[in-house]
């Protein structure tokens, strides 16, 4: 579910009025995404995205976002690009929320993963990291390995009521993980969240990458890591290294990856685990019953975590 | 939320193949709607809805509901028109589950109600019973008069739970109202569920009716009473009799209502009311915490049931 606020017609209709985009034809809500309110906005002019910010995102970083999504489509890159009102502003405000408007993606995202997706997605994701370059602000990673401790701080009073001995297991890998975290890679502006529903296929083509709102500066084979572990597990946990090795050779033939980063996965791996076993498990004991938002099981990440701990090297991952 | 069941990639290029609608463009889940999933889908040939239907709709009724939904758009109502596949059949299964390719309506739904919303709502609802009058089979009202006793003897031992002394409130108007209930009203099909989400407009003009999975053979003026409930009261459960007197004298533009039909309104409507209380308490008390849907209060309904109940006559409603 990802429509949070409900948009009435007369505000709809005065917030299209400070856009240049024709006269409004549809407007749905669409089902997808965690995060924000999204419609399905049909102009005579076209399709777009109408995006209504949530609370998770902080609006000082709207700015940014949107600055790097234009900056990617300059740069040839298919992701979604934020239309400007007349007034030259992508972003404003709509009941009582920060909105942008962007552009339609065509496209499907893959409810089933399978090898041939993930070598699209290597290079995919190593255009974007290139195409980022030269983009000059920075922001954080607001969850990157400096927010898990204190995250985990917050959760470990309660995290074995989910599964006992919980929390000393993710104390061991918080430690194990920042001990061996790497200095000096490259970095870079990454997305950090390319899961299969951010990522369009069309025609066996990959079509775009959608949903930059945790996008952030960090190392940029963090995000390999992340991929790793939303594209290369099967339903039973186990690894899959012929995904495994496709991502990695797409994302390599576009940019090389050095020694140290190849090294580096193991423990990129486990922290990217990490951190969707902390916020998974932070929604799970506060996400209020009865609310919309499906809790995500945080221990499909822990079972991750468990497999990259006793990866021996990076050859594991079907290098 | 509305996509209880996720389409796989490969079901779904299975599926589209037995039709003759073009390839793949998009595809994505709709927020709306809460007793099927529905997916906006697009294809190089143009725009269409995708539905599987889920547990609530009796398959037995689909060849039913299809039927209408062509018969009107043969006659010129702007409602979904069911797609046949290439083999003539427009239901098929997928992912377990019945599933039908339907057009799609442009236009936008109200999210706030106004009286000029109300009129053309009138015209069109009296145009479908027109319309439906010589579509031959029936199909019975399985949420009409007979079902409320039988509901209503499932959920008096926890109505009170939801508020103290709601039991027997609702048992003084079941007894009221079916002792009230019209007999040689005219009947024809009625669409039932015509709330604000299943109308669209678009420009100022009523654009086109979905949703008709409720749809039935009753008393064509019930259909009014539904809507009265539905569309003309306020957030503070005042009756607007300017929206009542529009949607009205918009039916009656179309449909003269005769004498026995207006006197009846006040009965209707609280057997509409009725309907709608009973069918939120059961899903209230049976609703799993943590489910996707939205539980609706039952008690907004109780305040609609009690305006009826104290009306003296149909001239409450703005005739």
């Amino acid at each position: 579910m990802a429509v949070y606020t409900e948009v009435s017609d007369d505000a709809l209709q005065a917030f299209l009025a400070e856009y240049d985009i024709g006269s409004l034809v549809a407007f749905r809500g669409i089902a997808e995404g965690v995060e924000n309110s999204n419609f399905s906005l049909r102009t005579s002019q076209g399709d777009f995205i109408l995006t209504l910010y949530e609370k998770r995102v902080d609006p000082a970083d709207l700015p940014w976002f949107i600055g790097l999504m234009r900056h990617l489509s300059a740069k040839g890159m298919s992701c979604p690009l934020p239309v400007a009102g007349r007034d030259g502003e992508p972003l404003r405000c709509l009941c009582g929320r920060h909105a942008a408007i962007t552009t339609f993606l065509p496209g499907v995202w893959p409810r089933r993963v399978r090898a041939e997706h993930c070598r699209p997605l290597g290079e995919a994701m190593a255009r974007m990291h290139i195409a980022g370059a030269d983009f000059p602000p920075a922001r954080p990673n607001a969850l990157g390995p400096d927010a898990w401790g204190p995250l985990l701080d917050r959760l470990r009073a309660r995290a074995d009521e989910v599964q006992p001995g919980l929390a000393a297991e993710l104390d061991d890998a918080l430690g194990r993980v920042l001990q061996g975290w790497p200095a000096g890679l490259p970095r870079g502006h990454i997305h950090a969240d390319l899961f299969p529903d951010n990522v369009f296929f069309l025609d066996g083509r990959l079509s775009g990458l959608i949903d930059f709102y945790f996008a952030c500066t960090d190392l940029l084979v963090y995000d390999i890591a992340v991929s790793l572990n939303a594209w290369c597990f099967e339903p039973d946990f186990a690894f899959n290294a012929t995904r495994g090795r496709a991502l990695l050779a797409g994302y390599h033939s576009v940019r090389a990856l050095s020694d140290a980063e190849r090294a580096a996965l193991p423990v990129l791996a486990q922290g990217a685990a990490l951190r969707f076993v902390l916020t998974r498990l932070y929604d799970w004991l506060h996400t209020p019953q009865g609310a919309l938002v499906t809790r995500k099981d945080p221990l499909d990440y822990v079972r991750r975590l468990r497999f990259h701990a006793a990866t021996k090297d990076f050859h594991a991952y079907g290098l």
